[in-house]
């Protein structure tokens, strides 16, 4: 009897897309003709329908949340999380991730083919926002005759979706888990995107965005956008223990004008990026995390905001996050106490700065799994 | 009889350019056959020749440290400290300030005239050093007949310079101020610089440093560079308390695809920039950045080294400051501690990052007035 590596994860996953030949109306006023929503499911649905969750992805992330398909070479971006027995356990919750409007990755964006022009939307692909994701995520859960998510949970760009979630649709999330996340995107991360959307439209093969009419890709451009992005989602503590001054080893130099390991990660990780990211959907991304601002324009409004939540919230930061740091979770947490809904914050250490919403660790993992089951009888 | 706008500040001051005709070794082990320093003085050397101080400009500034002279638009980079009745009080103290090898101020670099080829040094201008330029003030020295220096300061860059000069000339420095440095280039610090040489190296325009014979310039390599610098000298509190979320006003946006203040602010910067500062002085600095390292391998090397130290110490960063942190200063600190020199270190508030060493206020001013006079009977 051959030995099957299905022995290893008995967790049910799928990987499907929504086809809905429906038109989508985006925040900002435009709208596509139909629509794609690329998107993944783990576990198994009970026959009560009150076992789902969702997992929002965070900027270049995609519906691949966890496990293996037959053609990943790697785990999902939150597979120490979600699995048989994991924090998220697929033996008793069905989680459903999808990939958001604007991706590159199979639902609908820049990449995909526009029906009237019969030619990639490319830059005319409608600003996204966090408010279409979370629509479009709510077509899909009436697709699946989902009633209500348990959790919806996600880090960065993924934890904006969670409070969004519990904002636009009180009565039908019972928790959200927002993570390494903001209510408001500062003016230094809009800096930060800012320079980078710079770089790739500034690059000579952007071609205002038509670069595929040009047969062209601003490859530079996306490459040293990454590289900065790294940077940021890192800390100068963990760079200091992972990489400190260390020079590189010269066998294994991505080009000859590297020095430091740090040059040498810094320039494959990016080089890397641009062979398989999108540039409009690098600059789409990075507009709906400046536009996120669920604040209005002051405490008053942000708290009448915060008043219709009505599911739990846990607000998680970590130390060594210096792109959202904590005092933006802190802002959220307690303007959530002062208006009396129930929101527990916590901050952790981290050892990856932003990143570190990704990594398991034994507190953070109790953590989310607490918040997770707390109901259960 | 006519009013002078002399009245205004009696503050001598002079603008020179030494020129030898003597080869330059560089630490490279590269040299240049003769070159150039440019250099202002402020104020008057006293008969004793007793009451000069050096000060140190860092990345992208230039000799320029005070005042206005014909061209100039702008006051000097550390005008709020050097003048009559200023903390370093130029009716007492003679302040000489050196434009580094490598930039493109005045000093020899790579748009210098090499004599050998007739043509800019360009890229093959040698790759320069924080010691280099410690050498080269040297040799300014001698040739001013300047005995020591009361006081060598300098912010950043500059700062590691007045700490390379307590180590490298222990007997002709009697005080060195040390702000927002460190004695050793983080791999945080490494990185950022290689994205904005990688921005600027990777444009159309710069054909491996050889734009001049190419009658180019990579302008949106320097704009993008210094852009993202600019993120790096501010605070993230600073920006939010200039910008916030601010919107541009429509009729002052430098381009139409702006939306935010902070997007204009960086924009505008990053463009007046690339107009005047050079591609590859900006790889150069940069670079001299990277390498230095006056730590060692070890603490104890580290201690070895500050051991040699003569001068008093004054070390001194800002808590909003991210570049280099107050742990790089406390590290100084605590090993200038442990071998027992004279040291004293203060971490204070400023409210503009990194940049915060280069304004005033009363109690910075009031700290770095009495270290500075702290001898005088």
């Amino acid at each position: 009897m051959a030995v099957s590596l299905e022995i290893i994860s008995t967790m049910e996953k799928t990987r499907k897309i929504l086809r809905k030949s429906q038109e989508f109306h985006f925040q900002n006023g435009k709208s596509i003709s139909q629509f794609e929503l690329a998107y993944d499911t783990y576990g198994k649905l009970n026959k009560a329908m009150s076992n789902c969750i969702l997992v929002c992805h965070a900027f270049s992330g995609s519906h691949h949340a966890a496990g293996k398909f037959d053609n990943d070479e790697k785990n999902g971006w939150w597979d120490e999380f979600i699995g048989d027995g994991k924090t998220i356990d697929t033996n008793k919750y069905f989680v459903v991730s999808v990939n958001n409007f604007g991706s590159c990755f199979g639902s609908s964006g820049p990449k995909s083919i526009c029906p009237e022009t019969k030619k990639p939307y490319g830059i005319d692909f409608p600003d996204v926002t966090v408010l279409d994701w979370v629509k479009s995520q709510k077509i899909l859960m009436e697709e699946l005759k989902i009633p209500h998510w348990e959790m919806v949970a996600g880090g960065s760009l993924g934890g904006m979706q969670a409070l969004q979630w519990a904002i636009s649709y009180p009565d039908i999330v019972k928790k959200a888990c927002v993570i390494a996340a903001t209510a408001q995107s500062s003016p230094q991360n809009i800096a930060l995107n800012e320079v980078a959307r710079e770089m790739i439209k500034k690059d000579e093969n952007f071609h205002d965005g038509n670069y595929f009419e040009k047969n062209a890709i601003p490859k530079v451009g996306l490459m040293t956008a990454r590289m900065l992005g790294h940077i940021t989602y890192l800390s100068e503590n963990n760079m200091q223990k992972r990489f400190g001054r260390k020079k590189q080893n010269p066998e294994s130099k991505v080009e000859t004008d590297v020095i430091y390991e740090i040059e040498n990660y810094l320039r494959y990780k990016g080089d890397k990026f641009s062979e398989i990211f999108d540039a409009n959907t690098y600059i789409l991304m990075t507009k709906a995390m400046d536009e996120f601002n669920i604040c209005g324009d002051n405490e008053n409004d942000f708290q009448l905001i915060l008043k219709k939540i009505k599911a739990k919230l846990l607000i998680i930061s970590f130390e060594s996050d210096w792109l959202f740091p904590s005092w933006h979770s802190k802002f959220i947490q307690k303007n959530a106490m002062k208006v009396g809904i129930s929101s527990s914050y916590i901050e952790l250490e981290g050892s990856y700065g932003h990143d570190s919403f990704l990594f398991a660790s034994d507190e953070y993992c109790n953590i989310v799994e607490n918040f997770l089951n707390f109901n259960d009888g």
